[in-house]
Protein backbone atom coordinates (compact mmCIF):
# COMPACT_ATOMS: atom_id res chain seq x y z
CA UNK A 1 0.00 0.00 0.00
CA UNK A 2 1.28 3.58 -0.10
CA UNK A 3 3.06 5.26 1.93
CA UNK A 4 3.51 8.37 0.52
CA UNK A 5 0.44 10.55 0.26
CA UNK A 6 -0.29 13.68 -1.50
CA UNK A 7 -3.49 15.76 -0.50
CA UNK A 8 -4.16 18.36 -2.93
CA UNK A 9 -7.04 21.24 -2.05
CA UNK A 10 -7.24 22.28 1.13
CA UNK A 11 -10.91 22.92 1.81
CA UNK A 12 -12.78 21.56 4.73
CA UNK A 13 -12.66 18.13 3.36
CA UNK A 14 -9.32 18.37 2.19
CA UNK A 15 -8.12 19.80 5.52
CA UNK A 16 -9.47 16.74 7.93
CA UNK A 17 -8.03 14.48 5.29
CA UNK A 18 -4.61 15.93 5.17
CA UNK A 19 -4.40 16.35 8.69
CA UNK A 20 -5.19 12.62 9.60
CA UNK A 21 -2.76 11.66 6.77
CA UNK A 22 -0.47 13.55 8.75
CA UNK A 23 -1.24 11.71 12.00
CA UNK A 24 -0.40 9.01 10.57
CA UNK A 25 2.63 9.40 9.11
CA UNK A 26 1.69 9.27 5.41
CA UNK A 27 1.29 12.72 4.43
CA UNK A 28 3.83 14.36 1.86
CA UNK A 29 4.85 17.43 -0.61
CA UNK A 30 6.53 15.83 -3.21
CA UNK A 31 7.25 12.17 -5.11
CA UNK A 32 3.59 10.95 -3.94
CA UNK A 33 2.45 7.21 -4.75
CA UNK A 34 -1.01 8.69 -4.26
CA UNK A 35 -2.33 12.29 -4.95
CA UNK A 36 -5.73 12.73 -3.54
CA UNK A 37 -7.77 15.49 -5.18
CA UNK A 38 -9.87 17.34 -2.41
CA UNK A 39 -10.42 20.34 -5.02
CA UNK A 40 -13.85 21.31 -5.94
CA UNK A 41 -15.82 19.19 -8.25
CA UNK A 42 -15.21 20.82 -11.60
CA UNK A 43 -11.75 21.81 -10.96
CA UNK A 44 -10.96 17.59 -10.45
CA UNK A 45 -10.08 16.98 -14.31
CA UNK A 46 -8.07 20.04 -14.74
CA UNK A 47 -5.97 19.24 -11.53
CA UNK A 48 -5.51 15.64 -12.77
CA UNK A 49 -4.35 16.30 -15.99
CA UNK A 50 -1.57 18.15 -14.43
CA UNK A 51 -0.26 15.13 -12.40
CA UNK A 52 2.30 13.27 -14.21
CA UNK A 53 1.43 9.95 -15.11
CA UNK A 54 2.57 7.40 -12.35
CA UNK A 55 0.77 7.43 -8.77
CA UNK A 56 -2.84 6.46 -7.98
CA UNK A 57 -4.71 9.58 -8.39
CA UNK A 58 -8.09 9.30 -6.25
CA UNK A 59 -10.61 12.24 -5.59
CA UNK A 60 -12.97 12.24 -3.06
CA UNK A 61 -16.36 13.91 -4.76
CA UNK A 62 -19.30 11.90 -4.50
CA UNK A 63 -21.23 13.53 -7.58
CA UNK A 64 -17.74 12.94 -9.74
CA UNK A 65 -17.08 9.86 -12.18
CA UNK A 66 -14.23 8.18 -12.30
CA UNK A 67 -13.60 9.32 -15.57
CA UNK A 68 -12.46 12.93 -14.71
CA UNK A 69 -9.42 11.41 -13.45
CA UNK A 70 -8.06 10.92 -17.37
CA UNK A 71 -5.95 9.95 -18.41
CA UNK A 72 -5.11 8.41 -15.49
CA UNK A 73 -5.84 4.87 -15.16
CA UNK A 74 -4.38 4.10 -11.50
CA UNK A 75 -7.76 5.58 -10.08
CA UNK A 76 -10.16 5.59 -7.66
CA UNK A 77 -12.79 7.84 -5.10
CA UNK A 78 -13.40 7.59 -1.82
CA UNK A 79 -16.41 10.02 -1.22
CA UNK A 80 -16.89 10.60 2.58
CA UNK A 81 -20.43 10.59 3.33
CA UNK A 82 -19.74 13.46 6.16
CA UNK A 83 -20.43 17.01 6.22
CA UNK A 84 -17.58 18.84 7.41
CA UNK A 85 -16.74 22.22 9.02
CA UNK A 86 -12.90 23.91 9.36
CA UNK A 87 -13.70 24.40 13.19
CA UNK A 88 -12.74 20.80 13.78
CA UNK A 89 -10.25 18.41 13.17
CA UNK A 90 -9.57 14.77 11.31
CA UNK A 91 -12.06 13.38 14.27
CA UNK A 92 -14.40 14.63 12.19
CA UNK A 93 -13.92 11.77 9.80
CA UNK A 94 -14.57 8.99 12.81
CA UNK A 95 -16.89 6.79 12.28
CA UNK A 96 -18.42 8.33 9.25
CA UNK A 97 -18.86 6.16 5.98
CA UNK A 98 -17.67 6.41 2.97
CA UNK A 99 -18.31 5.44 -1.04
CA UNK A 100 -15.30 3.41 -3.24
CA UNK A 101 -15.46 3.47 -6.61
CA UNK A 102 -13.15 1.72 -8.72
CA UNK A 103 -12.19 0.31 -11.67
CA UNK A 104 -10.80 -3.28 -10.04
CA UNK A 105 -9.79 -4.63 -7.14
CA UNK A 106 -6.63 -3.14 -7.62
CA UNK A 107 -8.17 0.14 -7.09
CA UNK A 108 -11.00 -1.09 -4.11
CA UNK A 109 -7.87 -2.43 -2.43
CA UNK A 110 -6.23 0.61 -2.28
CA UNK A 111 -9.08 2.90 -1.51
CA UNK A 112 -10.51 0.65 0.79
CA UNK A 113 -6.72 1.11 2.70
CA UNK A 114 -7.28 4.99 2.44
CA UNK A 115 -10.36 4.36 4.22
CA UNK A 116 -9.22 2.73 7.25
CA UNK A 117 -6.45 5.05 7.29
CA UNK A 118 -8.74 7.96 7.46
CA UNK A 119 -11.42 6.11 10.06
CA UNK A 120 -13.93 5.82 7.05
CA UNK A 121 -15.94 2.91 6.87
CA UNK A 122 -15.48 2.35 3.23
CA UNK A 123 -19.06 0.66 1.08
CA UNK A 124 -18.92 0.03 -2.58
CA UNK A 125 -20.98 2.35 -5.10
CA UNK A 126 -20.66 2.14 -9.06
CA UNK A 127 -19.89 4.57 -10.95
CA UNK A 128 -22.75 4.95 -12.91
CA UNK A 129 -25.02 4.75 -9.64
CA UNK A 130 -23.30 8.07 -8.73
CA UNK A 131 -26.81 10.42 -9.33
CA UNK A 132 -29.10 8.78 -7.17
CA UNK A 133 -26.78 8.13 -4.33
CA UNK A 134 -25.48 11.52 -4.11
CA UNK A 135 -28.79 12.66 -4.36
CA UNK A 136 -29.96 10.59 -1.32
CA UNK A 137 -27.20 11.96 0.42
CA UNK A 138 -27.77 15.68 -0.30
CA UNK A 139 -31.37 15.23 0.60
CA UNK A 140 -29.97 13.70 4.59
CA UNK A 141 -27.61 16.55 4.94
CA UNK A 142 -28.90 19.76 3.21
CA UNK A 143 -32.68 19.46 3.36
CA UNK A 144 -32.08 18.51 7.16
CA UNK A 145 -30.34 21.84 7.29
CA UNK A 146 -33.61 23.23 5.50
CA UNK A 147 -35.97 21.33 7.48
CA UNK A 148 -34.53 22.65 10.84
CA UNK A 149 -34.69 26.51 9.44
CA UNK A 150 -38.39 25.84 8.56
CA UNK A 151 -39.35 24.14 11.95
CA UNK A 152 -37.03 26.95 13.73
CA UNK A 153 -39.07 29.86 12.15
CA UNK A 154 -42.45 28.71 12.91
CA UNK A 155 -41.01 27.91 16.91
CA UNK A 156 -40.23 31.99 16.79
CA UNK A 157 -43.39 32.86 15.43
CA UNK A 158 -44.91 30.90 18.07
CA UNK A 159 -42.14 32.58 20.63
CA UNK A 160 -40.63 29.21 21.22
CA UNK A 161 -37.01 29.26 21.29
CA UNK A 162 -35.80 27.32 17.85
CA UNK A 163 -32.81 25.17 19.78
CA UNK A 164 -35.66 23.29 21.60
CA UNK A 165 -36.02 21.40 18.31
CA UNK A 166 -32.30 20.30 18.72
CA UNK A 167 -32.93 17.52 21.13
CA UNK A 168 -36.00 16.48 19.38
CA UNK A 169 -34.01 15.96 16.08
CA UNK A 170 -31.40 14.38 18.05
CA UNK A 171 -33.14 11.77 19.12
CA UNK A 172 -35.91 10.84 16.33
CA UNK A 173 -32.44 9.94 14.89
CA UNK A 174 -31.65 7.63 18.19
CA UNK A 175 -34.77 6.14 17.67
CA UNK A 176 -34.50 4.36 14.57
CA UNK A 177 -36.32 7.44 12.82
CA UNK A 178 -39.66 6.19 14.16
CA UNK A 179 -42.57 8.03 13.25
CA UNK A 180 -44.67 9.86 16.03
CA UNK A 181 -46.92 12.79 15.83
CA UNK A 182 -50.31 13.48 14.18
CA UNK A 183 -49.53 11.52 10.85
CA UNK A 184 -48.66 8.38 12.86
CA UNK A 185 -51.38 8.78 14.81
CA UNK A 186 -53.79 9.40 11.30
CA UNK A 187 -54.73 12.81 13.24
CA UNK A 188 -55.94 14.96 9.89
CA UNK A 189 -57.87 17.53 12.08
CA UNK A 190 -54.02 18.82 13.58
CA UNK A 191 -52.59 18.53 10.30
CA UNK A 192 -55.21 21.21 8.81
CA UNK A 193 -54.38 23.27 11.97
CA UNK A 194 -51.21 23.10 10.94
CA UNK A 195 -51.67 24.16 7.37
CA UNK A 196 -53.94 26.75 8.29
CA UNK A 197 -51.30 28.74 10.78
CA UNK A 198 -48.50 28.19 8.08
CA UNK A 199 -50.73 29.69 5.39
CA UNK A 200 -51.85 32.70 7.79
CA UNK A 201 -48.37 32.82 9.42
CA UNK A 202 -45.37 31.51 7.04
CA UNK A 203 -46.96 30.76 4.04
CA UNK A 204 -43.89 30.42 1.66
CA UNK A 205 -43.36 27.33 4.05
CA UNK A 206 -47.14 25.75 3.08
CA UNK A 207 -46.13 24.06 -0.18
CA UNK A 208 -43.24 22.59 1.33
CA UNK A 209 -45.44 21.55 4.41
CA UNK A 210 -47.89 19.50 1.87
CA UNK A 211 -45.41 17.75 0.00
CA UNK A 212 -44.03 16.26 3.60
CA UNK A 213 -47.08 15.63 4.66
CA UNK A 214 -48.43 13.79 1.76
CA UNK A 215 -44.64 11.88 1.51
CA UNK A 216 -44.92 10.56 5.36
CA UNK A 217 -48.53 9.93 4.51
CA UNK A 218 -47.52 7.49 2.32
CA UNK B 1 -45.95 22.50 45.39
CA UNK B 2 -48.18 19.30 44.74
CA UNK B 3 -46.18 16.21 46.29
CA UNK B 4 -49.15 13.99 45.33
CA UNK B 5 -49.15 13.27 41.44
CA UNK B 6 -51.67 11.03 39.62
CA UNK B 7 -50.79 10.27 35.90
CA UNK B 8 -53.47 8.97 33.64
CA UNK B 9 -52.77 7.54 30.24
CA UNK B 10 -49.57 5.24 29.82
CA UNK B 11 -48.80 5.68 26.24
CA UNK B 12 -45.47 6.19 25.43
CA UNK B 13 -44.91 9.60 26.88
CA UNK B 14 -47.25 9.06 29.76
CA UNK B 15 -45.15 5.74 30.93
CA UNK B 16 -41.81 7.83 30.71
CA UNK B 17 -43.46 10.66 32.74
CA UNK B 18 -44.52 8.45 35.45
CA UNK B 19 -41.68 6.67 35.89
CA UNK B 20 -40.30 9.69 36.48
CA UNK B 21 -42.36 11.37 38.93
CA UNK B 22 -42.19 7.12 40.53
CA UNK B 23 -38.47 7.88 40.56
CA UNK B 24 -39.21 11.31 42.94
CA UNK B 25 -41.60 10.05 45.08
CA UNK B 26 -44.09 11.85 43.57
CA UNK B 27 -47.19 8.91 41.83
CA UNK B 28 -49.68 8.57 43.82
CA UNK B 29 -53.06 7.05 42.42
CA UNK B 30 -55.56 8.06 45.05
CA UNK B 31 -56.38 11.74 46.54
CA UNK B 32 -53.88 13.77 44.22
CA UNK B 33 -53.12 17.31 44.03
CA UNK B 34 -51.87 17.52 40.27
CA UNK B 35 -53.22 15.29 37.59
CA UNK B 36 -51.25 14.57 34.53
CA UNK B 37 -53.25 13.96 31.73
CA UNK B 38 -51.57 11.53 29.47
CA UNK B 39 -54.52 10.54 27.20
CA UNK B 40 -54.97 11.05 23.61
CA UNK B 41 -55.56 14.77 22.21
CA UNK B 42 -59.03 13.64 21.64
CA UNK B 43 -59.68 11.82 24.52
CA UNK B 44 -58.45 15.01 27.28
CA UNK B 45 -61.84 16.93 27.09
CA UNK B 46 -63.98 14.09 28.76
CA UNK B 47 -61.26 12.68 30.82
CA UNK B 48 -61.29 16.18 32.41
CA UNK B 49 -64.34 16.16 32.63
CA UNK B 50 -64.70 12.67 34.59
CA UNK B 51 -62.32 14.26 37.36
CA UNK B 52 -63.57 16.11 40.44
CA UNK B 53 -63.35 19.68 41.39
CA UNK B 54 -60.08 20.15 43.11
CA UNK B 55 -56.26 19.13 42.43
CA UNK B 56 -54.27 20.77 39.45
CA UNK B 57 -55.10 19.29 35.87
CA UNK B 58 -52.54 19.45 33.73
CA UNK B 59 -52.14 17.82 30.22
CA UNK B 60 -49.01 17.33 28.10
CA UNK B 61 -50.17 18.30 24.40
CA UNK B 62 -48.40 20.80 22.32
CA UNK B 63 -51.97 20.80 19.80
CA UNK B 64 -54.76 20.98 22.63
CA UNK B 65 -56.43 24.30 24.05
CA UNK B 66 -56.49 24.72 27.71
CA UNK B 67 -59.82 25.04 27.26
CA UNK B 68 -60.01 21.03 26.98
CA UNK B 69 -59.40 20.98 30.17
CA UNK B 70 -62.73 22.50 31.58
CA UNK B 71 -64.83 22.64 33.78
CA UNK B 72 -61.28 23.14 36.28
CA UNK B 73 -59.54 26.14 36.29
CA UNK B 74 -56.70 25.45 38.55
CA UNK B 75 -55.01 24.02 34.82
CA UNK B 76 -52.00 24.23 32.49
CA UNK B 77 -50.18 21.94 30.00
CA UNK B 78 -46.75 21.12 29.83
CA UNK B 79 -45.63 19.52 26.14
CA UNK B 80 -42.07 18.06 25.89
CA UNK B 81 -40.88 18.45 22.95
CA UNK B 82 -39.66 15.19 22.53
CA UNK B 83 -40.64 12.36 20.69
CA UNK B 84 -40.85 9.10 23.12
CA UNK B 85 -40.16 5.56 22.70
CA UNK B 86 -41.67 2.52 25.16
CA UNK B 87 -38.07 0.70 24.56
CA UNK B 88 -36.31 3.39 26.52
CA UNK B 89 -37.36 4.63 30.30
CA UNK B 90 -37.68 8.27 31.62
CA UNK B 91 -34.12 8.94 30.65
CA UNK B 92 -35.95 9.94 27.58
CA UNK B 93 -36.81 13.10 29.05
CA UNK B 94 -33.75 14.62 30.11
CA UNK B 95 -32.39 17.62 28.38
CA UNK B 96 -35.92 17.94 25.92
CA UNK B 97 -37.13 21.35 25.95
CA UNK B 98 -41.18 21.23 27.11
CA UNK B 99 -43.91 24.31 26.41
CA UNK B 100 -45.41 25.52 29.63
CA UNK B 101 -49.15 26.69 29.07
CA UNK B 102 -50.61 27.89 32.01
CA UNK B 103 -53.33 31.24 33.06
CA UNK B 104 -51.64 32.56 35.78
CA UNK B 105 -48.13 32.93 37.48
CA UNK B 106 -49.74 30.29 39.83
CA UNK B 107 -49.95 27.64 37.01
CA UNK B 108 -47.00 28.79 35.76
CA UNK B 109 -44.60 28.12 38.57
CA UNK B 110 -46.70 24.80 38.63
CA UNK B 111 -46.23 23.70 35.83
CA UNK B 112 -42.12 25.08 35.64
CA UNK B 113 -41.68 22.86 38.66
CA UNK B 114 -43.17 19.72 37.29
CA UNK B 115 -40.81 20.41 34.14
CA UNK B 116 -37.62 20.55 36.60
CA UNK B 117 -39.31 17.10 38.77
CA UNK B 118 -39.18 15.72 35.04
CA UNK B 119 -36.30 16.98 33.86
CA UNK B 120 -37.30 19.52 31.05
CA UNK B 121 -36.30 22.48 30.40
CA UNK B 122 -39.49 24.91 30.56
CA UNK B 123 -39.92 27.28 28.49
CA UNK B 124 -43.53 29.87 28.01
CA UNK B 125 -46.24 29.07 25.27
CA UNK B 126 -49.42 31.28 24.43
CA UNK B 127 -52.30 28.98 24.18
CA UNK B 128 -52.89 30.80 21.25
CA UNK B 129 -49.72 30.30 19.28
CA UNK B 130 -50.39 26.18 19.68
CA UNK B 131 -51.44 25.74 16.29
CA UNK B 132 -48.18 27.19 14.38
CA UNK B 133 -45.48 25.90 17.42
CA UNK B 134 -47.06 22.28 17.05
CA UNK B 135 -46.67 22.66 13.12
CA UNK B 136 -42.91 23.39 13.73
CA UNK B 137 -42.65 20.46 16.07
CA UNK B 138 -44.20 18.16 14.08
CA UNK B 139 -41.66 19.59 10.66
CA UNK B 140 -38.63 18.96 12.90
CA UNK B 141 -39.53 15.50 13.95
CA UNK B 142 -41.94 13.47 11.22
CA UNK B 143 -40.53 15.46 8.53
CA UNK B 144 -37.34 14.20 9.62
CA UNK B 145 -38.25 10.34 9.63
CA UNK B 146 -39.53 11.23 5.92
CA UNK B 147 -36.60 12.91 4.52
CA UNK B 148 -34.35 9.76 5.84
CA UNK B 149 -36.64 7.54 4.23
CA UNK B 150 -36.73 9.27 0.74
CA UNK B 151 -32.60 9.57 1.27
CA UNK B 152 -32.41 5.92 2.48
CA UNK B 153 -34.35 4.80 -0.83
CA UNK B 154 -32.22 7.22 -2.86
CA UNK B 155 -29.00 4.99 -0.70
CA UNK B 156 -30.56 2.25 -1.77
CA UNK B 157 -31.64 2.73 -5.46
CA UNK B 158 -27.55 2.92 -5.67
CA UNK B 159 -26.59 0.39 -3.71
CA UNK B 160 -25.08 1.86 -1.16
CA UNK B 161 -26.29 0.95 2.53
CA UNK B 162 -29.33 3.46 4.13
CA UNK B 163 -27.52 3.25 7.64
CA UNK B 164 -24.60 5.42 6.00
CA UNK B 165 -26.77 8.65 6.20
CA UNK B 166 -26.98 8.53 10.19
CA UNK B 167 -23.80 9.64 11.34
CA UNK B 168 -24.14 12.64 8.42
CA UNK B 169 -27.44 13.66 9.75
CA UNK B 170 -25.94 13.51 12.93
CA UNK B 171 -22.93 15.94 12.22
CA UNK B 172 -25.55 18.23 10.55
CA UNK B 173 -27.14 18.73 13.70
CA UNK B 174 -24.01 18.43 15.57
CA UNK B 175 -22.68 21.42 13.05
CA UNK B 176 -25.49 23.72 14.19
CA UNK B 177 -26.76 23.00 10.90
CA UNK B 178 -24.54 25.05 8.39
CA UNK B 179 -25.40 24.10 5.15
CA UNK B 180 -22.49 22.42 3.24
CA UNK B 181 -22.84 20.33 -0.45
CA UNK B 182 -24.26 21.58 -4.07
CA UNK B 183 -26.85 24.35 -3.31
CA UNK B 184 -24.78 25.77 -0.81
CA UNK B 185 -21.90 26.06 -3.55
CA UNK B 186 -24.64 27.25 -6.24
CA UNK B 187 -23.66 24.31 -8.30
CA UNK B 188 -27.11 23.68 -10.13
CA UNK B 189 -25.62 21.00 -12.58
CA UNK B 190 -25.25 18.77 -9.81
CA UNK B 191 -28.50 19.62 -8.30
CA UNK B 192 -29.74 18.78 -12.21
CA UNK B 193 -28.21 15.50 -11.95
CA UNK B 194 -30.03 15.00 -8.90
CA UNK B 195 -33.28 15.64 -10.28
CA UNK B 196 -32.76 13.81 -13.71
CA UNK B 197 -31.63 10.37 -11.49
CA UNK B 198 -34.98 11.11 -9.19
CA UNK B 199 -37.58 11.61 -12.32
CA UNK B 200 -35.79 8.09 -13.85
CA UNK B 201 -35.64 5.59 -10.96
CA UNK B 202 -37.60 7.33 -7.53
CA UNK B 203 -40.41 9.57 -9.34
CA UNK B 204 -42.29 9.80 -6.56
CA UNK B 205 -39.58 11.99 -4.68
CA UNK B 206 -39.27 14.49 -7.75
CA UNK B 207 -41.70 16.85 -6.44
CA UNK B 208 -40.27 16.73 -2.61
CA UNK B 209 -36.76 16.91 -3.52
CA UNK B 210 -38.11 20.31 -6.15
CA UNK B 211 -39.38 22.11 -3.31
CA UNK B 212 -36.42 21.58 -0.39
CA UNK B 213 -34.03 22.66 -3.01
CA UNK B 214 -35.77 25.86 -3.88
CA UNK B 215 -36.78 26.25 -0.13
CA UNK B 216 -32.76 25.42 0.59
CA UNK B 217 -31.84 28.45 -2.08
CA UNK B 218 -34.03 30.96 -0.07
Amino acid sequence: MPSRVRVVGLGRAGTAIAGRLRDRGLLIDDDPELVVLCVPDEAIGEVAQRIPIGPWVAHVSGATSLASLAPHERRFSLHPLQTFTTLRGPDQLDGAWAAVTADDDDGRVTARWLAAELGLRPFDLADDRRAIYHAGASMASNFLVTLYRAAARACEAAGAPPEALVPLMQRTIENHFALTGPIARGDWATVDAHLAALHQELPDLEAMYRVLAEATRQ
